[in-house]
């Protein structure tokens, strides 16, 4: 009979914490979120989440990311040597996540927080949002290779005349997030770039 | 003698609690400001607060838009004929504007209540964003009529393409906000945008 394994036990309680944590974000919002509310969800005790995280917002952005933990190291974009229609589908995806409430309403928590905590920005930058930025990039630079992007294009501009109004508009609810829309900002920005 | 005026008063105490309520949240944050403070630093009582807004919300919401009061109604984009120059001007203007820590503490707070309000979110728009996009898409509309601009040319995702990179940029502290980077978003969407 094996014995006891405490590196595993506290794996699974690392994960329900996680599990918790985005499940109460959902339902009472960033602001309604307590750390007690956290460790009863997740049966553990309040230190043992004091003894991981540092913040409530530092367990926010850990239940983020082992959202896309599963896919770690292997973001890609599509590539089937169309550009337009490869990002149709990808900004089209993006646009369905925005609408999914168990994904916004913990992204939205943790956005807040990037943008109130420049220490936590940064964290986000070099964990998250780099490595996928780096994925999106190499998409673009094969499209670059094939013609279909003209070979001095800004590719980190273009990330962002692509994701920063679909990321302005759910963010602020300033209009509707469709596919119409995922496509036509497509079509412009592409307009932009194109050789 | 004229007799004392209440009216006039009062407008003082509200101008009072607005001012102090951008100077605390300048150096405080959004988090650390309390209708407490607000009140001390403006001479008032809190009931007065309390009388005149419902939540901290909605004060650092008044006390944003009466930065612009004063050129209320007269909101314009410059008008040289050149497009491009004239866009690379106001761009120019509002990376300086996000850059002035008197200017950006305020913003940043009242877009994280934005965020995380959808209620404030639709009266934000209705009283300050939409007059504002109205103002600058005139801009573009004679853009269109001098053939700068395509005439079927969408000009809501005209200005989100313009606006947006760099209010991500700036809310995400993702990437220095530049004159030069400025003056590459504007080339760049004019580029989408031309006929």
């Amino acid at each position: 009979m094996p014995a006891p394994d405490p590196a595993r036990r506290s794996e699974r309680s690392r994960l329900a914490v996680l599990r918790a944590t985005r499940e109460l974000v959902t339902e009472v919002g960033y602001a309604g979120l307590s750390i007690e509310a956290i460790a009863a969800r997740a049966g553990v005790g309040k230190q043992t989440i004091y003894r991981w995280w540092r913040s409530k917002g530092a367990v926010v952005f850990d239940a983020i990311l082992a959202l896309s933990e599963g896919s770690e190291g292997a973001v890609t974009l599509p590539d089937t040597g169309d550009i337009e229609a490869d990002l149709k589908v990808v900004l089209r995806a993006t646009v369905a996540e925005f609408a999914d409430p168990a994904f916004e309403a913990p992204i939205r928590a943790l956005n807040l927080e990037i943008a109130s905590d420049p220490e936590l920005a940064a964290e986000y930058r070099k964990r998250l949002a780099a490595p996928v930025d780096e994925a999106k990039k190499a998409r673009l630079r094969s499209a670059q290779q094939a013609g279909q992007i003209r070979a001095d294009a800004d590719l980190d501009l273009a990330l962002e005349l692509l994701y920063a109004p679909l990321y302005q508009r759910w963010l602020l609810r300033s209009a509707p997030l469709t596919p119409e829309y995922a496509d036509a900002l497509v079509e412009h920005v592409l307009r932009a770039l194109r050789p």
